[in-house]
């Protein structure tokens, strides 16, 4: 598969609500995932599949989503960038019952057909 | 300057239509552009001050700019995401006459208050 195959489907099945089954069937094991801020104390690196899925189902767990869109691949190489707009409304924590609208690029590093990196900007 | 300091100077020159200022004040002397695309034989990399400004000069030159809007910075660390709109007719080259619409995201690395790496995704 192309960089832009693995980045059509990863937009494909965000923008489906599929994001653990994107995680399951496009993610390398040794995924490393890197947020540009994070709660005071928490690593902003999350390393392996087990603990970005962690990360994924804490945030669908605390997030009303009112809605959701992933646009993209923009494709440059080995790297992928998909530009992702939320409106949505924290279930929990500081932001709890605030609805906020977020847009982040995200930035796909793939490697022998699966995503081995992915970094957030916001 | 943060790295969200020089996105945001970088996101409102190109706005102006000030992308040469911009090269000039924010850009480091060994700067690495990188292309996804590029005509046959030509490098997808330009290395320095001189050959990027040569590639905006070309790039001006060669294209009625009907109108351009980059949005962000989106930030990581040393990193930022720029969102780039454009809508143009190409003066030369192969699509000489005609009008196209791009949407790119340029991911761009800050050491020491300069931009010393472009990357663009489309």
């Amino acid at each position: 598969m192309t960089t832009k195959d693995i980045g059509e489907k990863l937009v494909a099945l965000c923008n489906q609500g599929k994001n653990l089954d994107a995680i399951s069937t496009l993610y390398d094991p040794n995924i490393v995932s890197v947020e540009a801020m994070g709660p005071p104390g928490m690593p902003l690196e999350a390393k392996g599949i087990d603990a970005v899925r962690g990360k994924n189902e804490w945030w669908i767990a605390n997030h009303e989503v009112h809605s959701g869109k992933s646009e993209g691949p923009f494709v440059n190489g080995d790297q992928f960038a998909v530009l992702g707009n939320y409106d949505v409304t924290a279930k929990d924590g500081p932001q709890k019952g605030q609805r906020f609208q977020m847009k982040e690029v995200g930035v796909y590093t793939v490697a022998n057909d699966k995503i081995v990196r992915e970094v957030f900007l916001y």
